[in-house]
């Protein structure tokens, strides 16, 4: 820490993303909710040829070409889609702009959110989830603060029905909610299709996930006109250029391939419930996940961290988080079927290690 | 704007980029500083083949092997440079972290300096040129917040000695001084040489215009261990993975071609100095640009709208800033020799009709 730095910002503790090792080759790599599917082809084509010969031109700030595509993917206007450099930045621009009443979000939820609001020096509300890790939207009524709401939620997975998420608009149309929506393409219902009705709602989303282009940067909004531009005030006020040209070219190529995206969710879906079963035969409770990661845990044999480690030690990498009321579960993202094949084979073998030493 | 709008953003003026538009085939384009040249051909080499294949998994959020090539670069340790999406976004981080006593910066320079303070409500405190658009550091002196110095110096174009830089640092070793070298490489000296002996230097740079990576959106800074560590700070509560997989391995493969790097930059020097002369000869005022642009103005017989106006019915784009002290000049960006021939042709045809119509 320099002599410099501002004193709001010495407490505040970064987020810790999932490890990326260097190596990945050699490890089965479930950590970071990555798809295990390249991008479509047409984004290869699209990034190959002489795209990358104008990159001595700036990239287009209003990001033109690759919103006019989104705004007819979700089937609203032009001005009612904003593009970030992944949804981390679209974020970080909501909590920046809406949150003068503080933020609002569950205890188990993205962890990020309690970062942006340090970083931003914004009162923070957290709301517990019930026992079973889902959402009691009656716990918002009164709460001032803008709402944010990841749904599907993570690491849980679990999804809220839109008739929740209407609860929560309607308990106070000055409110803002903002539903970020990383996963629901696995498995959940956009709200995006309340937005004719309710200008208090903001939707977030990311091609990290369903569209596999985590490693491209690309995450976005769909909201009212005035939402939308606020977000762009934000923007031009803070990096205009935001979205380089070649991430603007696979946004486009990706949402004009919507069979490869269907099959692709439909594929991670199929791989999820099959090893949800074989895992919860194994004797974990596993959530009724709509993402593309399963959340497992309370076993009576391996602790949560044990679980991990020993998966580690077999080149299995997901993620656990040492935090209260998760410390016992991981969370393990959705590979392939050959993946997931080996997670329960040596999910199978930890047990009966433990089982034996047990003896 | 929407009823959730912060109120302290609500009077933001977001800044104005360079008018970008569509049908560039057409028009010569000498408005955003943009390099005429394209990248390296081993920038265009790394991105073809099967990089694009990777984007389903997130690109590293620590950039090692970009940071690695270029702390080699600049001769620092790897623990003294930082990427950014953009130096717009470098710049903002610095904005954010280190201006808790305020922001001091000339009256013209680069126009998104006075906007990040309004964004993240800094103080901002301008400190007037001198009538020939130098920089007197003795102005600096007693100044609390931390100095942005754009050196060469945007959009006049003139560079000051790094003794000039030395007796700022040495001002007040506890106010930080960040140097915006955005145009060094094409004529000037980088205080980076200076981070041995001064803890209160920050140096940002980009790769958008003398490496030809516009479209990418690449910045970094160089400073201290300290200062880079609180960049990170920032950087891990806003945005960990700041820059995508394609940017990062073109940011590394043009610092690896560094032949390529010298020879664009003595051409669009050897031409801008070709160029400036031209205008000095039909009368213009050009200053002693070291950057990739030409300021050019205080015409007798054209104003700088009226010659802007006129070079754009030609369908030539230059820029025109309508403030004080500079609406009388343009700012006009190096192109290919061919390029500012014909902006030369077109600047006596200008000159004539209005000498003929003056008659």
């Amino acid at each position: 820490m320099s002599r410099f730095l501002a004193g709001a910002l010495r407490a505040v503790t970064p987020y810790t993303p999932g490890e990326q090792p260097r190596g990945v080759e050699t490890l089965i790599k479930l950590n970071t909710n990555e798809n295990p599917y390249p991008p479509s082809p047409k984004v290869l084509e699209a990034l190959n040829g002489r795209a990358a010969e104008n990159l001595r031109l700036y990239s287009d700030p209003a990001c033109a070409d690759f919103l006019a595509a989104l705004a007819e993917t979700f089937g609203v206007g032009r001005d009612q889609v904003f593009a970030g450099n992944g949804s981390d930045e679209v974020l970080a621009f909501a909590f920046l702009a809406f949150c003068e009443k503080g933020a609002a979000f569950a205890d188990i939820t993205y962890g990020f959110y309690p970062v942006f609001a340090q970083l931003f020096g914004i009162a923070a509300q957290e709301v517990p989830l019930r026992e079973d890790f889902s959402v009691n939207t009656g716990d918002y009524a009164g709460v001032p603060g803008t709402v944010f709401l990841a749904n599907p939620n993570a690491p849980t997975g679990l999804c809220l029905p839109l008739a929740e998420i209407e609860a929560l608009l309607r308990q106070d149309p000055d409110r803002l909610v903002v539903v970020d929506e990383a996963y629901v393409d696995f498995g959940g219902e956009s709200a995006a299709c309340l937005l004719g009705r309710y200008d208090n709602l903001l939707v977030v989303g990311t091609f990290s996930k369903s569209r596999s282009l985590a490693g491209a940067r690309l995450g976005y909004a769909v909201g009212s006109p005035a939402l939308i531009a606020d977000l762009n005030t934000v923007k031009f006020s803070f990096n205009p250029y935001n979205i380089n040209r070649l991430t603007l070219l696979a946004g486009e190529a990706a949402l004009a391939d919507a069979p490869y995206f269907a099959r692709c969710c439909t594929q991670v879906a199929a791989v999820r419930d099959e090893t949800a079963q074989a895992l919860r035969a194994l004797g974990f409770t596993v959530t009724d996940s709509k993402t593309n990661f399963l959340f497992a845990g309370a076993h009576p044999a391996v602790s949560g961290g044990e679980y991990y480690a020993a998966l580690r030690q077999s080149s299995i990498l997901v993620r656990h988080f040492t935090l209260p009321r998760i410390e016992n579960w991981v969370r393990i993202t959705v590979g392939t079927a050959a993946q997931m094949q080996r997670l329960v084979d040596v999910t199978k073998q930890i047990l009966d290690a433990r089982h034996s030493a047990a003896r």
